[in-house]
């Protein structure tokens, strides 16, 4: 028994070392492996777009750490905060064309803040998932091409959403 | 105690009489006084649009009686159905101009299903409500306008919208 406890002593602070000694790649490997938030569905509407250059119509959802910190005015989002945004293939309303509707479904885009653990790609995590399995794109794993265009609203801490004006 | 049980069956019956020989004139008042819905920041987000010929985007939303109507693919909604339709003058964001994205608030329309009370336009009462005060739209009170283009969808009960895809 007593050997054993020693061992499992040992292997802890074995276990603890490797922690503290991550690695930048470590570190990679943990963003790379963000989760998918499961609860997205419950989340805040915060606004839609139509993108001319992808062809698509986007809905904008934020949870509700997010969504405070947009409703308070805030510049500075906070950890644990998270965004997302649906987006569909354009498509024109059989019966009234000059309505561009929701077609196929392509991908939810995700950000998730973390400014400790993202603090190479301004504080946040991107993930993008496709198709309506949400299977995970790995093209720009790291983020580094979202964050070249998200640079764009680095004084809105790279988020471009403003929260649709709605009725108090 | 008889004598003031007799009145209550009397007035009872008055009121009942009263109801049944309604004209349509006052069933059109009734109409004009549909109020607004109250827990429609509640509601399901069905889908969102954009429309070229109104310059505005869309977010449609539904109660849990239309929704689950759309859920099942009917064709046909019960009554206590409703949807939303919240509207915002188009702009292009300015970080991203290729972005069109909610402006300024429009308006919210509703449809509210009565296949009773509403028979003379399609079993739906149409109302709009403009502004970020939601003020009562007066000058189509009776949805003969609005009846005039929903009736391109007359087949899929005079709803234009199908929810966006999503996945399961």
């Amino acid at each position: 028994m007593k050997t054993n406890l020693s061992m499992l002593v040992i292997l802890s602070m074995a276990a603890c070392s490797a922690f503290a000694g991550a690695t930048p790649e470590t570190k990679k490997i943990a963003a790379k492996e963000v989760e998918l938030p499961k609860d997205f569905r419950q989340w805040q509407r915060v606004a839609t777009s139509y993108r001319t250059d992808k062809n698509s119509l986007r809905v904008i959802i934020a949870n509700d750490i997010a969504w405070k910190a947009m409703q308070a005015g805030s510049k500075n989002f906070p950890d644990g905060a998270k965004i997302g945004k649906i987006a569909w293939k354009e498509k024109h309303h059989e019966k009234w064309p000059a309505a561009i509707v929701p077609g196929e479904f392509q991908q939810i885009d995700f950000m998730q803040k973390d400014s400790k653990q993202f603090a190479a790609t301004g504080g946040w995590n991107f993930s993008r998932w496709l198709g309506t399995d949400l299977k995970r794109e790995t093209k720009d794993i790291e983020g580094q091409e979202c964050l070249a265009c998200h640079t764009a609203v680095k004084d809105s801490d790279y988020v471009f959403t403003q929260p649709a004006m709605m009725p108090k």
